[in-house]
């Protein structure tokens, strides 16, 4: 943390196809935490580097020939900003902001037209600054990846900024909820979201079957997989025979002491998901703005205490997103 | 092994929507080595329990209002017999031969008409036999959930009867194959179907390295996963973002030391295949008829000699399928 | 129409895989004006034929190895008996009730276990009669061919039984939903079921140039078409690049007098829709039950009085479904 | 025509994000009559403008932040410049070099890296400069949309650009071509390409149904749509339920007489191809240098002759590409 150092640099211009972004305010991820110290999975980037992927601003001036976005538009940098549709290749998915490619924590940035898309007018800055990270990977699993429709059954694991935007989405595309959390409180404020169903993990170590059994047997069509090591066995229990898991995160560990065979037995698609492409991010503010969608925001920290709120995600007991204004 | 007994039982009829079949052979699998001791997967069949999964029979008799055969025809059981298309629900994907249901091995079986379908008239009664499982499975992992199309490049494990299939088919389909093995000779004999790269896995542990350098870097496309625990860790390394590994089987155990992380960051889809649905048998017998695919048999038993078959896939030598002459 | 006439049969028994069912009610379809005199499409079913597609009825009786379905369930026939999932084959997709196979307007049928699903608990007989075609097309059209997602746009057409299913279906799935009618009061109904917008189209011939204007200039993501040759140049208007048009019907003819080659400038998508499959159904109750969904009925007739609901349903007057109690 | 001209422009730099091409060869489309004249379907360009959507050239200077490629690389620039995969929004399908952007009919030219693809390197530079439209269509019909596999059935009509991809791409797939044609020479040369049937439609103008019976009653998998007005009624004829016409052209007419409902109760897809994006594009690349695919050109002229070129191209003998060397 202590390699986070505030600088001056000089106020960028805009050439053919790019765009002139003053920043307004940012969000932050898990991911945020690994960058600055030891990169993200097979990521290396190179330093100094301006950390922070998710943010929001106002286009100030375009360069020539662009066409998409105009002086005035409130803009979300993409998180990767060349993956635009379709499956990504590795020039793509390796183009995300806070590393390699600088970050949002700037007052003013430029970035290719292609890497922007325009935020809800009606989200203030800091809940526009939530969407790029947070809100598109549930939004990739649950609808880009995931098909999720009316009358299926999600599961969802805890209450950190993805699940609650997947309890949201999975609630304007009809399906049922069921959350875990550790906590009765997050559990009841889950509720109040919308949630159809909770389970206290610490109570109910077996939650798979308990899941399971509310699905009369079933299984859940759909499962948020953000633990990992340890709750990636209850979830095999859970799913449905064709079911999908999608892999989000492995927030208790990366191992997987059984159940391969499951997988193959009941047909399981486990899908890894990478944030998520531009189109997503569009198709994704379409559904906010038509039901006026609010990001759940558990605290907003100022520009200079950055540390402060890294410090407070490490922690975890947020619920919700934590945002930076600029 | 000592559980298998000849019996006789009194000759079946049709009723509406039957099928009276006269059977003569069948082929055998990893799963007939299980159900007869101790089930497979989630199945728990009733005993006794006629054998065996995979087989050919020819049509004696039908019900009223059969559609979709004649006497005469020559049709495969289906391994599902309910499962038509689609996601299995639990019905459909618990309805397989050889457990829960009466397998194939008898002289005459009744089946419903939709859990049927043609067998391609050029081959023999053994090779149509080899199609319901190892070569389904195949086909399912490729096209049905892969959509391997010309210019894929296409990752095998071994010369079992699924892996050879997938070598036939994938040639079809345009893809580059690369195959490994832990024999020279199955090398050569893979190369002569049809592999463009053969990697012995004894000599070069981290194969995986080596696959991604054959790919310029890139990484494969599609794996067709059937060790499992001693070989996911180096498929996840030769695997491409955005590609999928199918997970055939896991021979060598169902644990997963590490790499739940490179799901998430390179976005890898790992999907349970279990066997298949009439509708992909169906489109896979138009592709082996066009371009008369011969399957590769390696022996073929008698009828009373099902006990030496089954040791003698136990063992593990063969190259291609092991067969029963009914 | 003079044709129809009540007749006297055996009450049949079930034999393995079939089920007897005990019917309850009905509803009926356009295409049950065209079946008894002139077929369907290319169906040409035998006479003599029982009437009607769409049906309930309770489970009364099961045959040998019957797994899906037990004494006193309600059951749903599926209007294409044969066909599970996937994309149909020509005998799968000429497997309809009401012609070529006997329709639902009996007392008592026997059906293959695989031609039926559950009907919804907390729907009456003659709601739940209302499914299996019109139901069931606007489905398959929005989700399983449409896969329609929250804050697409979806234009319907007009308040037939297929349009108002559209609208209740749009609607949890989180889309936006602009429809058009001839009539304010109509209008004003289909409002207060959620459309989002109504157009009148008597008032307002060039629609599609509205309905692009009420999209911003981008137009709608999925139409569903059942006017046809009057009604298609101006869905072609109204669609995005890239957007799907579901043909149901041709009410107002079949020619188009023009219009092909903006499909191929703007890559629409020209979906024909064939009611539906069985997974279909059963994802679609999954939904109505979730969310409680209520069809709306228009008027329901005695089964004594068939020839006066077909009489009722040519008048076109109707909003929503037209039932029979049996 | 006479509205070409030769004109002399300042050679442009590239800025961030952008690439100097220095041009090799070209090659014309049936678009390419149209746009110089009276717009391209919904396109307004402005004019002056550089004819031309295909072509070829060697990178010669990248600008700043340039990461897919580098100096010395032969690439092609995409059709549409913007559309990168997934479904096109308006800007995406509105940005096709040669109208309303300036096309490839020039020395050097610059644009953004993301319009951009490696060409094989194995091709000339002349057959290199027959892929972006012509070749990018047939692929993203039969791949991309059609998912065209091994063993399925393939319809194509006439022996142009399109046509003659669509048969070299089908037989990479594994599947079946049935080719129409006015010409016995021309079907005799698509024999030598690989077509299995050919069906000479002057002599035999229900080609429909000689179409079915080739497919035993059951219909093909696929139809590649040139013709339009004259050529879908019997299309309609041929195509299996669940079927694709993709549409590519309405050379003969863009009304269709009769035939709507057919796609309705044949669950036929008509899908609009708009040519393609840049992943498909890649896709096909890897296809061709796997399987050393030769695009089939007819004729080459000097770049000082494009006129001619395009008035060859109009009397429509041609067999395959015309191409412009640069």
């Amino acid at each position: 943390m202590d390699h986070l150092k505030i600088a001056e640099r000089e106020q960028p211009e805009p050439g053919p196809g790019e765009v002139l972004l003053k920043m307004k305010a940012a969000s932050i991820n898990y991911r945020d935490l690994l960058v600055p110290f030891k990169g993200y999975g097979s990521f290396t980037g190179k330093l100094p580097l301006v950390p922070i992927s998710d943010g929001v601003g106002e286009v100030v001036e375009v360069g020539a020939g662009v066409t998409r976005t105009t002086p005035g538009d409130r803009v979300c940098p993409m998180f990767m900003q060349k993956w635009i549709a379709g499956e990504p290749d590795l020039d793509e998915i390796t183009s995300a902001l806070g590393g390699p490619i600088d970050g949002v924590m700037q007052e003013y940035m430029v970035l290719n037209e292609g890497g922007l898309a325009k935020a809800p007018e009606f989200l203030s800055d800091e809940e526009a600054a939530t969407l790029p990270c947070a809100a598109l990977t549930a939004w990739s699993a649950l609808v880009t990846e995931g098909s999720v429709k009316a009358g299926d059954t999600v599961l969802l694991q805890g209450t950190g900024g993805v699940s609650l935007f997947a309890l949201q989405f999975s609630k304007l595309l009809g399906a049922k909820v069921i959350i875990i959390s550790s906590s009765e409180d997050k559990l009841k404020r889950a509720a109040a979201l919308g949630a159809d169903e909770g389970i206290n993990y610490t109570t109910t170590s077996e939650w798979g079957k308990v899941v399971k059994d509310l699905t009369i047997g079933k299984g859940v069509d759909h499962i948020i997989e953000v633990g990992g090591e340890k709750t990636l066995p209850q979830s095999l229990k859970a799913i449905r025979p064709g079911g999908t898991i999608s892999m989000i995160g492995v927030l208790s560990g990366s191992k997987m002491g059984v159940g391969l065979g499951l997988i193959v037995t009941r047909k399981v698609r486990l899908q890894g998901i990478t944030v998520g492409h531009r189109n997503s991010f569009e198709a994704m503010t379409r559904a906010i703005v038509q039901h006026r969608v609010k990001p759940v925001i558990d605290r907003v920290f100022p520009f200079e205490e950055l540390k402060e709120a890294l410090e407070y995600l490490r922690e975890g007991n947020h619920f919700g997103k934590i945002c930076i204004r600029i």
